[in-house]
């Protein structure tokens, strides 16, 4: 078992989809990240910043699932990030409605003094100098560092996208994403291209179309599971993510080999966090649940070929 | 080993992609399922009908593979079925620049003597009417009929459609259109809806993104092979059909367990399909070359978590 430290926004969302309106909830990148973290009963700390405005129940939760929230900065004159945003019908795409950086504009995190020997250093989704400066107050380099990112510092801090993304052992993003980054449409040219940038291992989340794990020559795919109905896709990244950066640290293996099942556990995870607003499924998923969850996917992926 | 009749398309196609243009080549949908299924050294005969301008070295071809072509008539002043089209940059959609029916507009197909009491009886796409004169041509129902169709003959001829789909054991069909005949987004509900309609079994292709295998309350999904280059993905579909149908008239087993390595063999062979015009890759490939890819699918999706 290692320790895992997470770093991300800890923040309000309030969500709208063709199903109805969450109004002003818990959200956050680092708030799926740790409660799908959580389910590995690894020993997490949750790195981020709230206002004053933050009720204490919500860190209550995230200590009961067994984080250590001590790293989460409040500012009791501040206001928490907010961001609401309204899905399509489709619910492949959606506007956003507002963001609010609020105490996140000055947001300097600080590792907890007993977590910067962690094994494991799970990057959410900030500007990159912030990411780095995680990196640099770890005591010594983490055994595993992964780096989740997205387009708007592609488009607006990319020099500094391109230092965090050497330092990494794994980085997640989309597809648009990578092929962004990369100017290559195929996803496989794209992956090889980021792991010339620094990353072993390249994670390519393809939403309801699954997710590819690269490494060297090698290639995996976890699909995701086909559901009836996405309630609400926020946070299904995350938790993905959470889900990948839990297993590795709760086996303390990451291998290739290790990281196929920790992008299937990932999977598992998101495939509930979808299931309705928010955090709300992730915070009442039972362990038999999860079992039954995994034995779909066994269902769903593994064959029986002999190939004599 | 079970007989398999195969009915469909014997073509002319002309083909452009960002890579370069094909001029005039073999296509046509029963072309790809022959060759598909050819793989398998199954007794299969090739039910279509083609001009006196379609060269004899191409029946040849069929023939060579071990497909039976004695009911492939063959029209002395009749011009053979011609598709031309122009694929987009992302390769993922097409325009057709041309379609000439020729003697495809009066096609009658008559299933070889010999061939009345298959099996397995792949429908390949066309009329619905001309689907169902087949069916009602076997001596007795066989005991796997496999549908292939599309958006035209929904728009076109719905009932008729409906009727032979009321009629067939497993339909192929891509994600677009499962939407558009069950007027359902998710393709859970919406291959729910189509069983309901007559088919045991839906397979729902979704090209780049794999395909998806419904029966009763289960799914099992196979992923399309990550490739670093399409080169033309025209007749994919059809050889993804040929690949299964062939694996279960060879195993004589339609079982929904032995149709998952059925869909695995399909995708497979599409993934060659798509590395060179046409069928150009279907007709030089090698065992050991078939093996291999096996293997990589096998590389792409098994996964060794133990549920305790």
């Amino acid at each position: 078992m290692s320790k895992l430290v997470i770093v991300g926004t800890v923040a309000f969302d309030d969500i709208e989809t063709p199903f109805g309106r969450s109004d002003k909830i818990l959200g956050g990148a680092a708030t799926f990240i740790g409660l799908a973290a959580s389910q590995f009963k690894v020993s997490g700390s949750v790195v981020s910043v709230v206002g004053g405005d933050f009720p204490k129940s919500y860190l209550q939760l995230l200590e009961d699932k067994g984080m250590d929230i001590s790293a989460i900065e409040v500012i009791p004159d501040g206001k928490t990030f907010f961001w609401s945003g309204r899905y399509h019908n489709d619910m492949n795409s959606r506007d956003t409605l507002s963001t609010e950086l609020n105490v996140l504009a000055d947001f300097k995190p600080v590792v907890a003094k007993n977590y910067l020997d962690s094994e494991v250093l799970m990057l959410g989704n900030l500007h990159p100098n912030i990411q780095i400066s995680v990196i640099e107050q770890m005591n010594s380099r983490p055994n595993l560092i992964i780096l989740d990112t997205m387009n708007y510092w592609m488009d607006n801090t990319l020099d500094e996208l391109m230092q965090v993304i050497k330092m990494v052992d794994v980085i997640t993003i989309n597809d648009e994403e990578a092929r962004q980054l990369t100017g290559e449409y195929s996803l496989v040219v794209a992956a090889h291209k980021i792991m010339t940038m620094g990353p072993k291992f390249v994670v390519i989340k393809k939403g309801e179309h699954g997710a590819l794990l690269f490494h060297k020559e090698e290639v995996f795919f976890a699909p995701a599971l086909p559901l009836e109905e996405v309630f609400d896709p926020t946070g299904a990244g995350d938790t993905f993510a959470g889900g990948f950066a839990g297993y590795l640290a709760k086996t303390g293996d990451y291998s290739y080999e290790n990281m196929k099942n920790a992008i299937i556990y990932g999977s598992a995870l998101a495939s509930f966090c979808v299931e309705r607003f928010g955090t709300e499924r992730l915070i009442d998923l039972s362990k038999p649940e999860m079992h039954q969850r995994l034995q779909q996917f066994k269902n769903l992926t593994q064959f029986d070929i002999e190939l004599a």
